[in-house]
């Protein structure tokens, strides 16, 4: 018999260590012998993969707040309908990087969007999908981008300044707060090794041997 | 003083000449010396056009219906914020092949997507905006695919069946009915010239000298 599907999300600003902590993800539910699907957003599916193109693209940089919102979400819709939704029904635990939350994030504490037209957007578009657990990778803005800044040039959302994440990461602590159950705040400033071990610790306890 | 700025939109099914329909419109206003921008959706800004590259793309034919109607309101929020509002300010009449009619009939009687869901986008993304006047140009449908026919390869739409252009047609016909004094029905069967002497019968009726 299949045992439940988890579906998990990792959330973060830039440079929080949401590849690690996905990659622990992936080696905790391997070790069980479960299959995964591991994916992205905006993203995960070939059309959300070419609207994220259009979201990163420095050539948009006037692109409107709405237009910015209708666009995370027309990636969503693609992206649960063709991957994840099958996914959950099949068996196969979801992980996913970014989800939901960071657009109350990004569009809503960084942008300024009020978070109950994000919410009408999200229950129009998931109607009852919910992540079951999400990971919230807590760390200082000025760590974070400090970190970004090594890997990559920035895209169109590294760009912006020290206070837009700020907002963001408020958003984020915010969330966490009133979904206690299924936010685990985790302290990610330490070395990527003792944030793999959080992670780590926070799936045996809330997964455990589900 | 400026006068009025019309916001002009054109509705039809594939072959029913909407772009003869636009260059009469066109001409109308500029025999009065006014200023004129015409533009397109989904389109009408360099954002707005690649989203129409993804709308139209034979690649995404498995695209859900909410990632399409969300997409065609990112572009038209988009349109909206860039051209369409910034020269209505500025006194320049717009005209517009395509509107948020055509969601209602294409997504909504064509696709079947609920009216109100589409209503609920629009009055988000549009608040107030309204087309001042809208031709919708009425042919048959088999008279209007047999046109667009020959004039090039079928898109992702236009390869739609048959019935999917009549529900399509039964919306745009229905909202001319409960909306007569802003959308005007034009027998597009005729030949174009006949065609482009109702459009401006129309325009002189409506718009006269206002």
């Amino acid at each position: 018999m299949l045992g439940r599907a988890w579906f998990v999300t990792i959330e973060g600003i830039e440079g929080a260590g949401k590849s690690t902590c996905m990659a622990v993800l992936r080696r905790f539910f391997e070790a069980r012998g479960e299959p995964v699907v591991s994916t992205r957003e905006p993203g995960g599916t070939e059309l959300g993969e070419r609207i994220r193109e259009l979201l990163l693209s420095h050539s948009h940089e006037g692109m409107t707040l709405k237009s910015e919102t209708l666009l995370m979400f027309a990636a969503r819709a693609e992206h649960l309908a063709q991957v994840i939704e099958p996914a959950l029904a099949a068996g196969r635990h979801v992980l996913c990087d970014r989800f939901t939350d960071a657009t109350y994030a990004y569009q809503g504490g960084g942008r300024g969007l009020p978070a109950d037209q994000i919410q009408r957007l999200e229950e129009w578009v998931q109607e009852g999908r919910r992540p079951d657990l999400t990971l919230f990778l807590d760390v200082p803005v000025d760590t974070g981008l400090a970190r970004a800044a090594q890997r990559s040039a920035p895209d169109r959302f590294e760009r912006e300044q020290a206070e837009f994440f700020e907002r963001a990461r408020r958003v984020y602590l915010d969330r966490a707060r009133s979904e206690p159950g299924r936010i685990h705040v985790i302290d990610a400033s330490q070395p990527l090794e003792a944030v793999a071990g959080l992670v780590e610790q926070v799936l045996q306890q809330v997964i455990g041997n589900d």
